[in-house]
């Protein structure tokens, strides 16, 4: 019987490597006891939310007596949040934010599909640079959007933003970065982000159908050793920020994020209508309301970085001490990694034979290299060293 | 500037009636004082959450110490939430429902998209009887599917099963009900429902492509004078029921539903991997957390149905003092009653004059009738009355 439709059987068949990694690891928990296997292959922050979290739930269940407490939002999420978020935006982005330029979304996640939909015509294209995260070629993907991953600059990860030039078409419609980025950790520069900026003002200049910059920063709070994480919407008039809670906040599976665009954007307000709209007609209908009321009241709060950091710092000892060759992330909770005899699918089965979880690089558009989530508690990181060197010397 | 695509343009132009006069409200109540305005428009419950909300919400506040207090959960969503559903299903339907033939949704619209994306290719049909919930078109429709709406029978409402049987193509993927109703407020009962399924069985009978039955149930808690809302599940195994904890439990804007198949369904644990798939690949990831625990221990819980019951009697004792003729309606929160005069969107502009918010009917592909929702408070529908009267005098 066919069951599923021919696109979604080709996305389930090619499920994703973190997903593969994910079944292999519960296998190997299985068999040997969680204590022994370690873990790197998802990025779920593991940090407790901020102290304040547990205050703020109390807070609610007083409220839960009203008729309302629950009830649905606005479709662009509650406005208070949204003026609260617009706020938070002017001075984070040097740019004066309304609240009307902001949607809040159910994550990331939503804020990218519901902004794909409002935006896409089949047959468009969405050039971003590679590695990168596995989803985005299904989010643009739904509604006939095409992604067009551009190999980044070795071994910084840097966007290369001369090919990213040369690959745009009548038809892309939007370039799509992410910094600190997953799976490198790398961020990006200044410098970086003006050109990529110039190249949209470029293109829109003999334009009347706008190609978007979009900056998706689900990680922008988490940046190592003084590393400034520069902001994107006066890059362009077209250019958009996607933020998110879900490791912020430690929240990622209430599902709270949201959409923003730049204030002299023409038709700034027609456009995040859109995007409220299709939020609403794609089946979130609004982001939900208990967890719009947590991040509000935590808006000037924050996981302890301090404990990433330090995390990071393990993480890199543990390479080093196994001879693998790395960039060290500047942000984000990923290592991405070379892999050592340069065949990524056979250094994660090598490490998967020492009870150790990565994801191969070629699951982010990048062969040759893996990734590791330090979203780990620190014994996972340390328990994992005998393993590293171990599967790294079976490579030489 | 085309700054969103072609379909979505079209989608805003076409906004739904019930934005509009949740708008032509929003001025009334600007004008008049929001005491002076009678809004029947939005089906927002507004009964409080059960008394054991508050209490839940406590025990989660102590419980967001913990590191993946709120973190990701599968896909699928909870284990714990699939096996509870599950159970209740199983009394409910009186079919034997297995956790792995559920799946967790952002509400019940999540729980629709994420299956139709799973299920439709471009070209296929979605028959629904008519009058409708007014988002079915674009649910099936951002995936290239076509809703085909078949016009009830009159003035009961109930399906033309008749009809949607001769409406059946070999692109017909998907026959979709929704009973208690909404717009009409009324419930199928056995009979009709044992002769959809023999219709989606005799059209499986020479088809390797199967045609679903799927009966979207959002109001299925919410029934009057003991009328029974007959299950669905064991109608054919192609049967599916889509659910929701927005009305039942008041938690409408947390966005916690469920999509379950008839476990003889062939390849269900398929189907209901590729929903849960293509639920994270739409960007819902998971169904909010915190609803989703919330919902869990709720389970057994539910609103104060006696005061829906009590306003029923109310708004029909105000339509029958005003002269217009209605069907009363068996479930759910709505009455959809003739338009005086015939002109649905003359009556509700003259129902606007008398400071009355209702739905023309053509919103929901039915001219000549229209929708009021009465998820409002009691005084809400008695201060109405006059306006009722003398709207309808204007008419004659």
């Amino acid at each position: 019987m066919q069951m599923i439709s021919s696109a979604v059987q080709k996305q389930m068949e090619g499920a994703s490597w973190i997903r593969q990694m994910f079944e292999r690891g519960l296998e190997l928990k299985r068999r040997f006891g969680a204590e022994n296997v370690f873990d790197f292959s998802l990025g779920n922050p593991d940090i407790p939310p901020p102290p304040k979290t547990g205050a703020m739930l109390s807070a609610l269940a007083e409220q839960a007596k009203s008729p309302m407490a629950f009830g649905y939002c606005p479709n662009a999420g509650l406005p208070a949040f949204r003026e609260a978020i617009a706020g938070m935006l002017t001075r984070q982005q040097e740019v004066a934010v309304a609240a009307t330029e902001v949607v809040i979304t159910c994550g990331a996640a939503g804020a990218l599909t519901s902004f794909f939909r409002a935006v896409i015509e089949p047959g468009d294209e969405v050039i971003c640079p590679a590695p990168y995260f596995v989803e985005y070629g299904t989010y643009c993907g739904h509604f006939g959007g095409v992604l067009k991953p551009i190999p980044a600059l070795l071994p910084s990860f840097q966007p290369d933003v001369d090919a990213m030039e040369k690959a745009v078409t009548d038809r892309t419609r939007v370039i799509l970065i992410n910094s600190p980025n997953n799976p490198t950790g790398c961020v990006y520069p200044q410098e970086t982000l003006a050109r990529l900026g110039r190249l949209v003002e470029r293109v829109n200049a003999t334009r009347e159908r706008p190609l978007f910059l979009v900056s998706d920063e689900p990680y922008r709070f988490l940046a190592y050793d003084g590393a400034v994480v520069p902001p994107v919407l006066p890059l362009s008039p077209f250019a958009l920020l996607v933020g998110s809670f879900s490791k912020s906040l430690s929240l990622a599976g209430e599902r709270v994020g949201y959409i923003a665009a730049n204030p002299s954007m023409p038709d700034a307000a027609l456009l995040m209508s859109a995007v409220a709209m299709t939020s609403r007609t794609l089946g979130f209908v609004n982001a939900p309301v208990i967890g719009q009321r947590l991040a509000m009241g935590l808006l000037e709060e924050g996981v302890d970085l301090s404990i990433y950091a330090r995390r990071r710092d393990a993480m890199a000892k543990v390479l080093a001490d196994a001879g693998i060759a790395f960039t060290m992330p500047q942000g984000a909770f990923y290592f991405f990694p070379e892999a050592p005899g340069g065949d990524d699918l056979a250094f994660t089965e090598a490490l998967l034979r020492h009870n150790v979880l990565a994801v191969p690089g070629r699951g982010f558009g990048l062969p040759g290299y893996f990734r590791l989530s330090f979203s780990v508690e620190n014994k996972v990181i340390t328990g994992s060293a005998a393993g590293f060197v171990a599967a790294a010397a079976e490579m030489r």
